[in-house]
């Protein structure tokens, strides 16, 4: 398997896996900026023109790479099944438990980092976000303003991972899990069901 | 008052001035990685000695020379003395113009950037934010857990600059004045004065 840190690695199945295993680490270690092409052809022991071969370029790249830390269709059908009583809380409960596993910080930083690094790498989150998280929630709402009540989620969510994992304002990363699912679930229920109309 | 793109300014009461003004010009164009003190240095005129000379490092030097796109004190004071009755509304309604300003959203998008690209400039932004924002709204809130409180909204303001300018969600930044502060001014009643401590 492994072909020696700088070895080339010969055409083949898992060849493209190996690109992916070593962008999926340099992007989530050194951000969308500073990972580039070259450094990720010689962790994966290959030529960099095989990366544009399989990939095409450092943003298909990037996208194609991003593994969410939760299937949508699977998280969404579990939070909104049960009905509307109680919504706000099964989402704020199952996004901190995103948010307080490695993986699932680790990937909501990185698109964070990643889409305020570049306005390449914000015009592909758009699209990821859109595509694989927002449309998902939004075709599962049966409310008036789908898309914004989607995008309005994701904007409170955006702005306590960024509070609470990038910038760590004290009082977020001291408040307690209940306290945070306690002061978000009203906020998600509002966003979600409530009356978001001008009058 | 030009010594010309690369002369070399001499010392005085301009200078420190000078080397402030390149230094929000870049701070805010570039970022806070790109921008360097040499770069800053060459656009002001002076030797980057001079640089440090005033202002000691790059994170003190971006730390002086950001400029709030309001005065916190006068702001909140505004919007918190009429009293609880309409208070999200008003604050929902202050931050859409801070945001829908070209300078305001120039200051916090590009305060977001800094933060989200190291982790020496989300230090600093965190101690900037919580002393001259979360601190002075904080003081004027009469309610348990006023930080956390401060917290929260900070949150939401920064997710939706993100979300709305960063990564531009089209659902966000198509939808209407009304419909925002129609959104918003409920979250930010719950936040402000609402139940936040889990029973």
């Amino acid at each position: 398997m492994a072909t020696g840190a700088r070895g080339r690695r010969p055409l083949g199945s898992g060849t493209r896996e190996a690109i992916a295993a070593a962008a999926r680490r340099q992007f989530g270690e050194l951000g969308y900026r500073r990972a580039s092409l070259r450094s990720i052809a010689v962790e994966a022991g290959v030529d960099p023109r095989l990366v544009l071969h399989f990939f095409g370029s450092k943003q298909e790249l990037f996208a194609a790479v991003v593994e969410l830390p939760f299937d949508p269709a699977t998280a969404f059908d579990l939070v909104l099944s049960p009905g509307e009583q109680g919504l706000g809380r099964r989402l704020a409960t199952f996004l901190l438990d995103v948010l307080d596993s490695p993986e699932g910080r680790k990937t909501i930083t990185g698109l964070i980092r990643a889409a305020a690094s570049e306005d390449q790498a914000a015009t592909m989150i758009r699209e990821l976000i859109g595509r694989r998280l927002l449309l998902p929630l939004a075709a599962r709402l049966g409310r008036d303003r789908p898309e914004l009540r989607a995008s309005l989620v994701a904007s409170q969510v955006v702005g306590l991972a960024m509070a609470r994992h990038v910038v760590a304002i004290p009082a977020l990363t001291t408040a307690s899990r209940d306290e945070l699912i306690t002061a978000l679930a009203p906020v998600f229920d509002h966003y979600l069901t409530g009356p978001i109309n001008p009058t």
